[in-house]
């Protein structure tokens, strides 16, 4: 099966090689010239809403999917019903607008922080008033990795907020004092079958995920709650492949901070720490294979490599420890490699862990100290 | 680091797909226009001799290593020290010659097979007078697989043999009663690091590998004794990179019956049986990382599929197996792919192993229960 991917970044590049084992073919629909992704896939060089080059793609292709959510709807219902497309479009849509998604929430009763539209000063000065301070101004569509997001903490933060950020779609939501944010990772296939990955507790550092630490030992009632909710958002969609909620926990209250629709970096532990990856089940799942099982090899933690990649030959030293390298050019904020460490169990993951102090900033190994509980 | 492969076969193929996330890239070299590793890497369309392709391969490539051993080592050392190449060229040297390599065992005090040097008729009639009936009649060079072989049980035997194989450089080898076959697979580095996966069992089928178990349950004495081979046919050489030796197991005696230079088939299991696949650890090796962890991740057994390559799907549904397609065209006796099926422990392996009956041909469930010791 030739597999046509809208993107062709470090999920791109990883679907791929979780592919190729399978017996599958990639191409990747990508405006980068260097697209990460190209190292082992055809690369189809041009913008995302290009017909030439969609309908290029889906001739290629016996099956399209995207490694980010900002591939625009109308360009793939363009290419008609000649070309089937997962995980499907309405959930594409949704995950395009932080509005529809929390409307969504709110719809299948899912906790969500209080949220409300604000597309003018008017508007804002509502939100405020009826959600409070501090609360977060964020724009509906296009943003990721903390981008299009202004923290509002007091009065005198509206109007600078405004200013970067008014004239489009906005949303204000309720700043949640979480005691930390998880996530829950969930597949689906034509057939119906569902399955869920044990849940993952992340750290972000200026708005982008820095360490992510499986399986999270959650209260049962917890863990069992995000599952439903998955669940609920599977169904409602009919959704083929994988899908991402992040949450914030709040004592033993769950909250879904936002969906989406895709494999997702906080489920990047799974290459080396769980018995199928995220990558491998999300192919399985839109090429009608059975499901793999989501069962995680002992305890992992996921440590991203930001802005520049350190040399490997350190920390490959520490048993346990795999190494993803996306071969991408460096860049501050460019989300470069990752690292996972594998163990037995918590004990044994928290002894390898010590190993990477030396090896990391101090600012860095403070996000491991926290994620593992390490003192 | 680019790598350059002499050969793309599935090996080379499998070895890209673990090098990616180490931040490698990969050109191999190969005169078949499908070469199976060409869909994740570049590819030189040439023959291995050629000074041309070679020549370009070494000046894209920072390291040359190899997929088979079939490569002729004078146009490798024609290359001059410009470039790198690893394993030892000494070693791919000796594995191209089943006289050299047991002459060899026998020099490092590796018990071997009976064998003795044919290059006439009465050098046949002497050796069958030594070593004795059943023997094996083999081409020193370039044989296989079983390729290039002729087993001799009678007198009557001699003369067909030698008008098949006449004319070559031969080698009689004792014929020997083994318990089983098992191979031994090591890796070292530089800095002579060296390391060695558990024992595999191995069982053949019409010459070719079919099915392996690992770890074996052998006696600690022949396991010590297989580690300590290993590790002198590696001090030796000055070995980098991963070495197989194929062993039989007669009682507690083992007789090492040959030696490959390169990762191999009975390792296959390693990819999702072993903390470190052997080709991650080939190229840690030759790339001057540090070596990987070779332990088990509970038990595992390989199937290789020959010939024809049967839907995934089926074989997906059961509970830790892993699909390995090699993207190549069938033809028989061609090698498509293999299966990795991963369990707990040996009691869970064969639980999931009976759901493999009705999926395989009779004969090739009748090899999975010998090798898993199920009735």
């Amino acid at each position: 099966m030739h597999i046509g991917i809208l993107g062709g970044g470090q999920l791109g590049r990883m679907m791929a090689l979780a592919g190729y084992p399978l017996g599958q073919r990639f191409t990747v629909l990508d405006p980068a010239e260097s697209a990460c992704a190209s190292d082992v896939a055809g690369h189809i060089h041009a913008p995302y809403d290009d017909n030439a080059g969609l309908r290029q793609l889906a001739e290629q292709a016996d099956l399209l999917t995207w490694d980010f959510e900002n591939v625009p709807v109308a360009a793939l219902e363009g290419l008609g019903d000649g070309i089937a497309i997962a995980p499907p479009l309405t959930a594409l849509a949704v995950g395009q607008d932080r509005l529809a998604e929390k409307n969504l929430f709110t719809e299948l009763g899912l906790g969500t922080p209080e949220f409300a539209a604000v597309d003018s000063r008017p508007d804002l000065l509502q939100a405020v008033e009826r959600i409070g301070l501090p609360a977060i101004l964020k724009t509906r569509r296009f943003g990721y990795d903390g981008k299009g997001q202004a923290v509002l903490r007091t009065r005198e933060d509206l109007e600078p907020a405004w200013q970067k950020l008014g004239g489009r779609p906005l949303i204000l939501e309720a700043f949640v004092p979480f005691d930390y944010e998880c996530s829950v990772i969930g597949v689906r296939n034509a057939e119906g079958d569902f399955r869920c990955y044990p849940l993952s507790r992340n750290l972000h550092h200026n708005g982008v995920l820095s360490v992510t630490a499986a399986p999270l030992a959650a209260p049962a009632a917890v863990a069992a709650q995000s599952q439903q909710w998955m669940e609920r958002m599977m169904t409602h969609f009919a959704y083929i492949g994988v899908l991402t909620l992040e949450l914030f926990v709040v004592g033993e209250r769950l909250l879904v901070n936002e969906m989406a629709p895709r494999v997702h970096n906080s489920g990047h532990w799974t290459m080396d720490g769980a018995v199928t990856s995220q990558f491998e089940n999300h192919l399985r799942a839109i090429s009608g294979l059975p499901l793999g099982a989501c069962d995680a090899l002992g305890h992992s933690m996921m440590l991203n490599w930001i802005g520049d990649m350190p040399a490997a030959g350190p920390f490959l030293q520490i048993p346990g420890l795999h190494w993803h390298d996306y071969g991408k050019h460096p860049r501050p904020g460019r989300k470069l490699g990752h690292a996972n460490l594998v163990a037995a169990d918590l004990i044994q993951l928290r002894e390898r862990a010590r190993q990477l102090q030396p090896l990391l900033s101090s600012g860095a190994w403070q996000r491991v100290t926290r994620v593992l509980g390490l003192s």
